[in-house]
């Protein structure tokens, strides 16, 4: 069988920057064909980023990304690279075709091109459209129902013609389809740009998947993922190269720019099967197309020079990040790009001596450097003398720009005017520091980073303005128990390096404490976070009811407590700024629920 | 042809209230029956309020739905209403269904039931699921495919059995489906349980929608819809009958509950068409079924009596609300339905003796009357005499709850400590008062309205965490120029009853400020809002971009400098509290924009 080079470029795209994310492309190619690869991979809408959201409802930024695959695709020819094939994803129009109610006129599409020889050759869409977890695609596209294949020549080396297949992310999660109709094809290959987020344990139901489609489709399947930050999504890479018999030949990093190449053994095309259309059966029950080009054979000098011996073969496998790692660096990952992508160039946390701040400063470090992390101690006469202690040592240990600003004077100057008591006063604490890194916010452009973990925001345990306040939210989809975890794994991590820990010792040991009131802790509000966090997987991410809940083993007054305290928290997790999911389910556009609901699950023995 | 006497229930659904909701049905349908009609169409998820959102996903709330709706038939029957044919909207599942990915296994519907006999005769499901706007309806449900009709025998008064179809809501907006596969089934009547939210000018399209589908249909339609505020929706209520014809036999009144009734001419079953199921065309390229169920004949006795002569005729026809009265109406029931069916029972507003405030205070007040309307006045040494002139002569118009909290020594306590310059030293003065607002709110259990309007919520004209704090944002729908119209309505209409009109006139009249700092006007940093508004509608309802702005007439300097304030503003919409929808795209789930984007419209002559 021919044997193929191939590429995936999984990189860092943003959203709406079309000139960037082009720009990219072709430095990008310019390397894989550096590596004698013959196919470049990209993600999925590479040119425009994802998700667009209702951009992709504008018909100027439709215009302006189309516009933008054509001149791209002459540049790559200019650039000496017409005679790589160049896979990219971009937003696209179905001109002609009457939309669903709620779409503009051009029906837009979730679109991949192949770029060849200073033309978009072949186009195509996305045919299974994702709309639930975080996906709203249905809002926003009309299906393909095209499945574009196009000849490769033989390559300069000799070889023979391949057919190579392209389908796009959600294509490879449903059954039928571009998938069924590849095999119908008869593609000696089905390579596939993704922009599929990270969640815990993705990447490996994600390489289950790649096997078994390509099982499916009957030959090797090249899948190139996205990586970067995009608001609360983070893009993982972990692109993925497997033989039509499952066999893993590459996969790349994690959360990481790379480029994945690998030789593959690719079946010579039926030469018998002529250019044009030809009906298919998706087996899905939507009828496809099979759209067949033949691109020109390679000229004299043209395509990919045979590689010269001697050198060193291309990385095809790097290493897996062990579990904590990997959440660990989405969520480095997703503070980096939120920052940086938005244009700020430093931070503020504020930070109390508890291991939410800590944790949340730390990461920033990690993101952007020591030396852009600014953090303020607010002490209150409620503040143990350790809070105070634990966070300068921080500081101290991680090199960050620090400030302290007692908060007396502020509260003492609204309780004179107010004076409020128990939840009132307790949250005037919160409040005053939250403003006072709103304030150094607009005073210096730092952006306020906020400290809440996901088992707080479950539960409403935090005061809105006031510690919920900032306009990134790091460990908002960290439960406390993995807050604690991913810390003492960072101080792990540095000590094995012979750094030192970068967290206190003390921080991570100590009882938790929202220090709001004297003597308080976190244990005499809510229950152990262990227990709490287990029914919170429970009722949040798995959405059982009450009755599952006690049936998986609940206390059943726990269960009622804190269904409640959930329920009833809806409104706080509305106006919580955004932060890096990495769950199956994060509160955001993962969990939509009214705020105003009478629904109280049923309780056992309740008669309703 | 024989008359039927039908009713429309428009009744005020609570989402997840389904004891609440199944107890309305009762006393509604009692009335209906009071009044002889034969059949009662309730709104769409009726039982279970709308929408649910993610409650559709979790199986103890459509087991509860479910469960409910068989408990309802029974009750109706007990309740000496067995004879009474009652649809009514809820929420079931297609057991045995493998739905799309993302679905759980009981594919969630959002059906309606006729109800008769005590029993629950005949269901079906919503085939059209709007996916566009506000509505996420692919994301929760699987469509429907059978039509149901019912066969009502002749009533006891005489007649001929007639044959009743059931579509619910967006069935009747999409072209093909139930309406076309009504007229296939020789339905004599088509009877539509909807939960359609109020936007301006909606009723003019309804109406005329009613009338288009009424024509295909070739039989008289009934539409009912749901009244009440959930959140960011208000329904309106506006139920309609019109005959095959077209001709308008009834409409019920907007924003209020009603029993809408009205005899309509129906053509005869043909009797030869049997129970049982037949395929039908659906003419959207899907695959349908019509379900008939013949129901028992009356018994003795049973069945409506016919109504005694010189019994006054029910109401069929409400007067229609003007322009501003509607809009105005939509805001105060949102707001009412806001605060009480979250438990809350009274309010509280910051009044700056500005139009904002002075707005929100009076639809407050209209709400839920004046002496659960709490303000605070909190002066700062930038506050005109103006200002606490105004605020004080609007609290003693309409008997308002007052109190003064001069905001200075709080933000000297800030500034002693941090000495802040600009917009920092601006946002510092509104956060105050959003602090006093929640201090307050915490310490009395008011819920906080926040006063912000479209205009500034579009250019980000306001500050995060002050004036923009609060639970609930009554005018965050209402453009500027709007609050002047609605304002100055207002003051007319309570002028025209004898009433002292309730907002000074000098608050109406003079220019808008923030008075942040010294002589500060809102056109210092804005276009006039009449042409800011316009720009507004263009760029955001209307989705323009650049160039189609500036050839719409505007301003390119403008178009350039309003575009980047509404682009950047986003990080701050996504905090803000939810307010009722009154236009075609709401800064909420009908506008879903990415923060991190790179994207600027292209200037004219901009080389891009």
């Amino acid at each position: 069988m021919p044997q193929l080079r191939i590429a995936l470029a999984q990189v860092n795209a943003t959203v709406g920057d079309l000139a960037g994310n082009a720009a990219q492309v072709l430095a990008w190619a310019g390397r894989a064909a550096a590596q004698g690869a013959r196919v470049v991979v990209f993600p999925e809408m590479m040119l425009t980023g994802y998700p667009v959201e209702d951009l992709a409802l504008r018909a100027s930024f439709v215009t302006a990304s189309v516009a933008a695959l054509g001149d791209l695709a002459a540049r790559l020819a200019a650039d000496g690279l017409g005679d790589l094939a160049v896979v990219v994803g971009y937003l696209d129009r179905r001109a002609g075709m009457q939309p669903r109610l709620g779409l503009p006129a051009g029906a837009p599409q979730d679109a991949a091109a192949l770029l060849h020889g200073g033309q978009v050759v072949i186009t195509s869409a996305k045919h299974h459209l994702p709309n639930y977890g975080v996906f709203d695609e249905y809002r926003y596209f009309v299906p393909g129902d095209t499945l574009p294949v196009f000849r490769l020549p033989a390559g300069r080396g000799g070889g023979a013609p391949v057919d190579v297949a392209i389908a796009v992310c959600e294509d490879l999660w449903q059954d039928g389809g571009p998938v069924a109709v590849s095999c119908q094809a008869g593609a000696g290959l089905l390579v596939v740009p993704n922009a599929s987020p990270y969640e815990q344990g993705k990447d490996d139901s994600r390489l289950l998947l790649c096997q078994r489609r390509a099982a499916e489709a009957g030959a090797p399947l090249a899948y190139a993922n996205m990586i970067g930050g995009q608001d609360e999504l983070v893009f993982d890479g972990d692109s993925i190269i497997v033989d039509a018999g499952g066999r893993l030949l590459a996969r790349g990093p994690q959360f990481e720019e790379a480029l994945v190449v690998a030789d593959v053994e690719v079946a010579a095309a039926d030469l018998s099967r002529a250019a044009g259309r030809e009906p298919a059966d998706a087996a899905d029950g939507t009828a496809m197309t099979i759209r067949r080009v033949v691109l020109s054979p390679a000229g004299p000098g043209a395509g990919a020079a045979p590689v010269p011996p001697g050198t060193p073969e291309p990385q095809a496998l790097w290493p897996r990040r062990p579990d904590l790692d990997e959440i660990y660096a989405a969520l480095v990952l997703g503070v980096r790009d939120y920052i940086t992508k938005n244009g700020f160039s430093s931070v503020l946390v504020g930070l109390s001596g508890g291991i939410d701040s800590a944790l949340t400063a730390t990461i920033a470090a990690d993101a952007i450097g020591p030396d852009r992390v600014h953090v303020v101690l607010m002490p209150s006469r409620y503040s143990s003398d350790h809070s105070v202690g634990d966070a300068e040592e921080l500081v101290k240990r991680q090199g960050l720009n620090s400030r302290t600003v007692p908060i007396g004077p502020m509260v003492d100057a609204f309780d004179a005017e107010l004076g409020l008591h128990g939840l009132a006063a307790e949250n005037l604490q919160a409040r005053v520091r939250g403003m006072i890194l709103m304030s150094l916010s607009n005073e210096h452009g730092h952006l306020v980073l906020t400290t809440g973990n996901k088992s707080e925001l479950a539960t409403g345990y935090s005061t809105l303005y006031g510690d919920s306040a900032g306009g990134y939210g790091p460990i908002k989809d960290v439960p406390k128990t993995l807050v604690w975890a991913l810390s003492a794994w960072r101080n792990e991590q540095a000590a094995a390096r012979g750094e030192v820990p970068p967290i206190p010792e003390n921080t991570i040991t100590k009882p938790p404490s929202a220090e709001l009131s004297p003597g308080q802790l976190d244990s005499d509000s809510l229950p152990d976070y262990p227990v709490l966090d287990k029914l919170l997987d429970d009722y949040v991410e798995k959405d059982m009811g009450s009755a599952e809940l006690i049936a998986a083993g609940h206390d059943p007054a726990l269960v009622e407590r804190v269904i409640r305290l959930v329920d009833r928290a809806e409104y706080k997790r509305r106006q919580y700024p955004p932060g890096p999911k990495i769950s199956a389910k994060n509160f955001g556009r993962d969990r939509r629920l009214p705020i105003t609901s009478r629904w109280r699950e049923p309780l056992p023995g309740a008669d309703r």
